[in-house]
């Protein structure tokens, strides 16, 4: 069994806080949980806020491109590019939700950092095998409606390689590498809701084997050259 | 909390099983369980499967060619395309993976139908408010790895609306339609594995208010002139 438990009770998380001390506060882990942290938690804590009239169309417009490696589609204020980790998205994830007046939310500068970062200071505090993963809110192409995918790990698994692996009736699995990240934070939305203020969820449960090192950008950022959609 | 609880013991799936009573016999379900079916289940049940003979390419390729609507891309042995459905996915769903040699399962007809028939049956048995969904597994452009997604879903919202809601700071929130069913079926995934013969996960836990008469087909398939990739 897998549990997803929502880390209820968390302060406002404000510049310079520590994401590890505000989820040990709230919530006793066990070896093996991976602990799901909204993007929005781990920007607010890095200071990753910019002033921004929410008013200023052309201003909130320079901010997006300035956040982009590469803009694939404009209509109305809807940008979707791509950010300089290589992430496609709308809006190079410059986001005005839960953040204060006048001012947005970017992008960690470096999300699989930021995990590595989540998860040394989890693991200084606690000695416990742990993984992290920073969740964001993305479109998606030919499917309504959003889902939370990973933008950033530490120590579990991107990707898990089924390849080379039987199926049930015993003959060789071809491409099933299951992005892992991707469903767990997934996973973890189902149990935050959206309006609530829960920036962390634990998911206990998962196989074992998946906990190494790991990183979205190496492994779940497809180069241009392997994406048939570039 | 939510619940990701794997279905196991249930016996290979035949043509003509009522697949509510094999979850049945494995399980005991509660009101508001999600139960998770995979694609793979459903179209041996409902007898979705073709001879083709794997080592004929040019068969293989008529055969997902006749199943879509449309093709995006080719390269290789693989293809993106459309299917009758409307689903963006490699192959068209056609699979030779957990099925008998000289076999290829093909999507069930309506997915959304095939979860209420399950959904159906499972009520009529048990008399509990529950949801079906039917996941399959997809690649995506601009991201490795695959996850999985529904295709099918009954009894269950395919979309939540938060729009109009407020944030945590109590902002009025923008473009926050997140699609449940999706994240349902990744969930899904985590507790099932890939080779280990576990076609269905119940999911216990989730929002009471997300269970109403849904359709993937309706609700999640975005229509062409909504979309900024077609």
């Amino acid at each position: 069994m897998i549990a997803l438990l929502p880390v209820e009770g968390l302060p406002e998380v404000r510049p310079g806080d520590e994401l590890a001390d505000l989820v040990l506060r709230a919530v006793q882990l066990e070896d093996h949980d991976v602990v799901v942290v909204t993007q929005k938690a781990v920007s607010k804590a890095e200071g990753r806020l910019v002033a921004l009239d929410e008013g200023d169309a052309a201003a909130r417009r320079r901010l997006i491109w300035s956040e982009s490696r590469r803009v694939l589609r404009e209509r109305g204020s809807l940008v979707i590019s791509e950010t300089h980790h290589g992430f496609v998205c709308a809006n190079a994830g410059v986001d005005l939700s839960n953040v204060a007046r006048g001012q947005a939310a970017l992008l960690p500068v470096d999300p699989d950092r930021s995990a590595r970062h989540i998860r040394d200071a989890l693991h200084a505090r606690t000695g416990l095998v742990l993984g992290v993963v920073i969740s964001d809110t993305f479109g998606r192409p030919w499917r309504a409606g959003l889902t939370d995918v990973a933008i950033g790990c530490a120590g579990i698994a991107a990707v898990v390689d089924l390849r080379g692996t039987q199926d049930a009736l015993g003959r060789p699995l071809a491409a099933t590498e299951v992005c892992t990240v991707d469903e767990i934070a997934a996973a973890a939305e189902l149990a935050k809701g959206k309006a609530t203020a829960v920036p962390a969820v634990v998911v206990r449960g998962l196989d074992k084997a998946w906990f190494r090192e790991s990183s979205v950008r190496a492994e779940v950022v497809r180069p241009h050259r392997l994406d048939l959609f570039w």
